[in-house]
C-alpha cells in the first residue's frame, strides 16, 4: 500500500492511493486554474436547533458533462481532467466546489444577533474508487475495494487530525436520480465542524440506553437481529447486514461488524477483508433489486443507467471521546446504511409532506419482505 | 358555511364544506367498494428514538390515473367517483389507502422484544381544494380560500379530539417531482398517535429558549426578521412571509401570524381573512420563480404540468397543552413553511449523502437572495 501526496494547480491536496508499493505518482496539474475561494457559511437555524450550510457558490458546479470530458477520469489523450496522472487505482482530492473548506472565507462571519453565523470549516473531500468510467462500485474486485477501505480510513484519520473537525463522514451517492452529477464511480467524505444532528440523536439514544440497561444500544440490536434472523440478508464471520426493523426506506440494509468498533480506524485486518466480499455482496444484490428494464436515463451516467440507485453512509463515533466528549459519543457502533429510494421498478420514494415536513417516513416495504427478497436474489 | 358529513360505501367519512349555507348534499355513493382493511403498524426505531410508518398494503394505491378517472373529480356524466356530488366547493374524505387508521388491524401489534410496534392508530384524510381538474391552489380565488381554511380549521378540532390522536398536521404536495399521484388540487391531513420528531425538536428548542431568557423562540426569530427586514417576502397586517435565516431549501418561506397562537382554531376573523390574498400571494410568487420553459411531464398532472412544485406544511402545537403537557408544548406558534424542492430551471434539490444520511442540509441559494427574488417576482 502507497500513499503519495501533490497538489493541484490551485492549491488543492490530491491523494493516491496504490496496492503496489512501487507506483510512482508524478504527474502534474498542468491546467490554467484559478484558486477557488469558498463562500460556504454555517448559518444556525433556531427552531430545529441545528446548522445549515450556506453554499450560494456552488450553484455553477459541473452538472453532467459529457464521458469524455469527465474530470474524475485520469489524464489521457491530451485532455486534462482533476487525476493528472494517466491512470490510477484509487484517489482522493479536495472537492473543487466544496460545501466546507479548510480555508473558509473571512467576510463570511457576520450576523446580526439573534442570528449566528460560523465560518463553513472543514472539508470536502472526492474518492474515485477506479479510473474505469463505465464501472461502479459493485465491478470493484476485492483488492481494489481493499483499496478503497484503506483510503476512507486513511483519510478518517488524517481529517480527524484537523482542528475543529469533529466529525468525519465517508458515502457514495450512486445514480442520478439521487442527484449525481458525475457518472464516475467516486464518493465523497466531509469533515464536518459539529457533530452532525443524526449522530446526535444516535449518541442520545444510546446514553439512554446505557443508563436504563447498562448495555450498548447498537450491540443489543446486533444481537437481537442474529437471533430473529428473519431480517438478516448476509451473515458473515466478522459482518452482519440486515434490515432494520423500522427501516425508513423502502430497501435499507445496515452493515455492522460483529465486534463493536468506534470508527474504520479500529478494524483489524479478519475484519477489513471480509468487508470486502460482504460489501460487494450487498451492493450486488442491490443492483438485482429492480431487474425489469425501465427508460433509458439523461445525462452521462455511463454504467450506472438501470442499476439501482443508493446512498451508502459510514456511520462512526464522533472524533473526540473519552473524558469530556458528549455522553454517548462512546457508545457509537461503526456500520454502513445503505438505502436506495426506489420502490419498485419505475417509482421512486418522495419524500413529501409526512417525511419533509414532519420527520414521519413512511415505509410500503415490510421490512421483512425487503430481506427476503433481497436474500433471494443472487448475484 | 355548511358541513355535511356522510358516508362513502366501505364506511369511510366524507364530508362536504359549502360558502351556501341552503347547500344540498345528499348524493349517495353507488360504488361496489369492498370495505378496506389497513395493515399499517407503528415500528419504533430505537437508535433515532423515532415511530416509523410501515404500510407495505399501499404499494397497490392509484399512481397517476388518467384524467378521466380521477378518483377527485366529482361523479358526474355517469362516471363514480371518491365524491358522490356531481359538484362541490371543498370536500374532505377519509384517504382510501390510509397510513394511518382509526380502526387499525388488531394483528398488527406484536413484536419480539426488544422490538415495538404498535397499532397504526390515526387518521389519513383528503383535502379536495376544488372541483375544477385542472386548477392549482394559487388559481383559487380568496372565498375559496376560506373555504379551504374552514375546512383545515374544522378538521384539526375534529381530529384533535379522536382518542390517541396526539398532533394533526395539514400539508399540500404538489407537483409529480415531489411524488404526487394524483394532479387534481388536493392536500392531505394527518392525525398522528404521536408527537412527530420535527415538532418534538421545535418544542425543546423552544423550551430551552424560554429557559434562557424568559421569551418565546419563535416571536424572536419574527421579531429579529421584522426588524432587519432582508428576507421578509409578504408584511401584511397580520401575516408576515419570510424565508428563514437558516432555510434548508432553495426557495423555502415561513408564514406566521404576527400575533402568537397556538393552531388554527385560535386564528380570528381578520387574521383568516388576510391569510386568503397573502397566502394566494405566496403561491402565485412561487409559480414564477422558474419561468422558462421545460419540458412537457409524463402523467396526468394537469395544470401543475410546468408549476414549481412544493410541499406547505401547516405547523401546529401538539393536540395535548397545559398542565402535564411536554415542555415547550404551549410554545410552539403556529406557522405554514412553503418550499420547493427545484434549486433553478431544471434542476431538483435532492436530499442525497449529508442530508439524508447525517441531516446536514446544504443549500445552494443564500435566503436574501431567495428572499429578493420572490420580492421582485410579481403575480
Amino acid at each position: 500500500m502507497k500513499k503519495t501526496s501533490t497538489r493541484l494547480a490551485d492549491g488543492r491536496e490530491l491523494i493516491y492511493y496504490d496496492s503496489r508499493d512501487d507506483a510512482v505518482r508524478d504527474a502534474e496539474d498542468r491546467r490554467p486554474l484559478p484558486h477557488g475561494e469558498t463562500l460556504s457559511e454555517l448559518r444556525h437555524d433556531p427552531v430545529l436547533d441545528e446548522w445549515v450550510v450556506v453554499a450560494a457558490h456552488r450553484q455553477g458546479r459541473i452538472y453532467h458533462p459529457p464521458a469524455d470530458e469527465c474530470p474524475l477520469c485520469p489524464s489521457r489523450d491530451g485532455r486534462l481532467s482533476e487525476i493528472p496522472e494517466p491512470d490510477y487505482e484509487v484517489v482522493v482530492f479536495e472537492n473543487r466546489f466544496p460545501s466546507l473548506a479548510t480555508h473558509p472565507h473571512p467576510e463570511q462571519v457576520r450576523a446580526t444577533p439573534p442570528h449566528v453565523i460560523r465560518p463553513a470549516a472543514g472539508r470536502c473531500e472526492v474518492v474515485c474508487f477506479t479510473p474505469d468510467h463505465d464501472a461502479s462500485f459493485a465491478d470493484l474486485t476485492p483488492r481494489q475495494v481493499a483499496t478503497v477501505l484503506e483510503a476512507w480510513t486513511d483519510r478518517t484519520a488524517e481529517l480527524s487530525a484537523l482542528p475543529g473537525v469533529e466529525q468525519v463522514f465517508c458515502f457514495e451517492n450512486r445514480g442520478a436520480e439521487i442527484g449525481v452529477t458525475l457518472g464516475h464511480p467516486h464518493g465523497q467524505i466531509y469533515a464536518y465542524p459539529f457533530v452532525t444532528p443524526r449522530t446526535e440523536r444516535m449518541t442520545a439514544a444510546a446514553a439512554a440506553h446505557r443508563r436504563e440497561t447498562g448495555r450498548n444500544l447498537f450491540e443489543d440490536q446486533l444481537a437481537a437481529e442474529r437471533v430473529s434472523g428473519e431480517r438478516i440478508v448476509v451473515a458473515g464471520e466478522h459482518w452482519t447486514a440486515f434490515v432494520p426493523f423500522a427501516a425508513h426506506w423502502p430497501y435499507e440494509v445496515h452493515l455492522y461488524p460483529n465486534r463493536r468498533v468506534r470508527d474504520l480506524l479500529a478494524l483489524n485486518d479478519d475484519e477489513r477483508a471480509e468487508f470486502t466480499h460482504v460489501y460487494l455482496d450487498l451492493l450486488r444484490r442491490f443492483d438485482l433489486l429492480f431487474t425489469a428494464e425501465e427508460p433509458g436515463q439523461e445525462g452521462s451516467t455511463g454504467g450506472a443507467v438501470n442499476r439501482t440507485p443508493y446512498i451508502a453512509a459510514w456511520h462512526q463515533a464522533p472524533v473526540r471521546h473519552g473524558a469530556g466528549a458528549r455522553e454517548g459519543a462512546d457508545e457509537l457502533a461503526l456500520h454502513m446504511e445503505l438505502f436506495t429510494i426506489r420502490r419498485t421498478v419505475g417509482k421512486l420514494k418522495f419524500l413529501a409532506g409526512s417525511e419533509s415536513g414532519m420527520d414521519v417516513f413512511i415505509n410500503d416495504v415490510a421490512p421483512e419482505n425487503a430481506a427476503r427478497r433481497l436474500r433471494e436474489v443472487k448475484p
